[in-house]
């Protein structure tokens, strides 16, 4: 029998699934089959999808993945939603029209919500598109849910970043978080058939007039009117996001982008590991123990940390 | 000449100004100096106070500041923004508004905006929450500019989370994350004056009565309409905050609070470590090459971060 490595870059959709669920539930062995997936990984063209909540962020993605179909492309899709560090539900109702494409062998679609913990979800997300890349789907897109710090987090694994819009939402141009704007490669205002498109997009295209790093850039970000009723605007998108690809590539982005990711996903896997030694070395009743001391104010916080940190073994930082 | 940490003690405003900057800036000395502080810490009622941009953040705090100030407390007030990760602006615009207060010398209030690194910005707002509690301010409230889930973080750090939403910004109840409805303790419908701020009110009011988790706590969340035009609100809102405080110690919450936040912060400091050791062990010039090889895929994320951890002096996690 093959292991699952070798039958995902076959394109095992059973193997890839299973993968998936092993990064996921955080298993050990999930890291040393990334570790081979890594070399056959590099490939795709990771495109983000994001905006708030309402402004037909699904409808958009399952539009742009019909299209992608038509012109024969293998594509992967994962719909991430962080909004909720609590209860970790994921609002999954308006993805279901999204269902009408999972019987596609050619489209690999997955959910994932938030775990609540250190950087897990960008890191899952990560994971899962190294294996999505690694088993021959290209592009792979991320969608998530609102604009928030933890989306903009995500969307750094992307390569091209969609921020959409809708029109009369009073969610336009001053409600989206300044930190969404700033990643934004491409606008979209989606449902351009509603009053007031016109308008947003005006107003977008001004804005980003306005912006001196923006002008500075040779990349022209384009602001592209959807309409699902009017059955417009997604093949420019296509178009779009493929210019976009070729100008990454041509400007030497591509590279710089992918060497930021490397490192940061580095760090976020060295934190990871200290954060499971603690909690391996430092067991309930202890930190119980320790906090109580702290609460009471016997002991501080600062200097139960450096205890901490030279019980686990870690050097100290040079001051 | 005494030391700047017997100085903040006796309520000196220059020595808690220059605490919060080395705070701020992260110099060496402050964690000394916090952990003196921290038996000096506990006694402060601590309000954050969220909501979208627009919804009337900075009215409303600058109201309960003068209403607090009415009632002889002392107050202290940080303006958070975590909006921007990228270029570090805080959107401090309507805050100038706030200014009015600077005069009057029991009001200490202090803006801090992003440095987009781990954990940054909350942990300095918790630490400069230490200091101004230390130096004898109560209340103290923390404002954060929009609903992300780096405000949901910060907000980790108040004990009475107040969400403030206004009437007919099309930003109500189903735009406003998960995340901060299920932190908060008390709503404000602010703008009352305003069409459309008894249906807000009343749709609230329905939510909080449907969710389950809700029914079951024995705090009834109030939600309370404030008006700046019609002077109204501002004191039932104070005497709300009293009463949330009353229910979190008589409750045994407000020791779980401080425990699981104890906990936490003893787990980022560590991190912090981590993150500073491996910078001061890996030079630019060995990331930039180990960077390089993952990239060209001669080596593998996973491995490169396992061999770090060995050379920092990390011992494994037990599998």
């Amino acid at each position: 029998m093959k292991n699952i490595v070798e039958r995902l870059l076959q394109g095992d959709r059973r193997a890839l699934a299973r993968m998936v669920t092993l990064i996921e539930n955080e298993l050990p062995q999930a890291h040393a089959y990334l570790a081979e997936l890594h070399q056959h990984s590099g490939k795709a063209h990771i495109v983000g999808v994001t905006g708030s909540p309402g402004a037909g962020k699904s409808t958009l993605v399952t539009r742009m993945v019909r299209e992608l179909r038509r012109q024969d492309r293998k594509v992967g899709v994962i719909a991430v939603d962080p909004s909720s560090p609590f209860s970790g539900g994921a609002i999954l109702g308006d993805r279901i029209r999204m269902m009408e494409l999972a019987g596609d062998p050619n489209v690999f679609i997955r959910s994932m919500a938030s775990r609540g913990h250190l950087g897990g979800l960008s890191t899952a997300t990560r994971d899962v598109v190294r294996a999505m890349d690694a088993a021959g789907y290209d592009p792979i897109i991320i969608e998530t849910v609102g604009t928030g710090q933890a989306e903009v987090e995500i969307m750094r694994t992307a390569q091209t970043v969609l921020v959409t819009m809708a029109p009369g939402m009073g969610d336009d141009i001053q409600a989206i978080k300044a930190g969404i704007l700033e990643i934004a490669d491409i606008f979209v205002v989606s449902k351009a058939d509603k009053p007031g498109a016109d308008q947003t997009a005006a107003e977008l295209t001004m804005l980003l007039s306005l912006d001196p790093n923006r002008r500075q850039s040779a990349w022209r970000i384009p602001v592209i009117k959807t309409s699902s009723l009017k059955e417009q605007g997604i093949p420019e998108l296509i178009d779009a996001l493929q210019k976009h690809q070729s100008y990454l590539k041509e400007s030497g982005m591509l590279a710089q982008r992918a060497q930021r990711q490397i490192q940061s996903e580095i760090q976020t896997l060295i934190l990871q590991a200290v954060a499971k030694t603690l909690q391996a070395t430092v067991g309930t009743e202890e930190w119980n123990a320790l906090v109580e001391d702290v609460t009471r104010r016997e002991r501080d916080p600062y200097s139960v940390a450096t205890n901490l940190q030279e019980r686990i073994g870690l050097q100290h930082p040079i001051p």
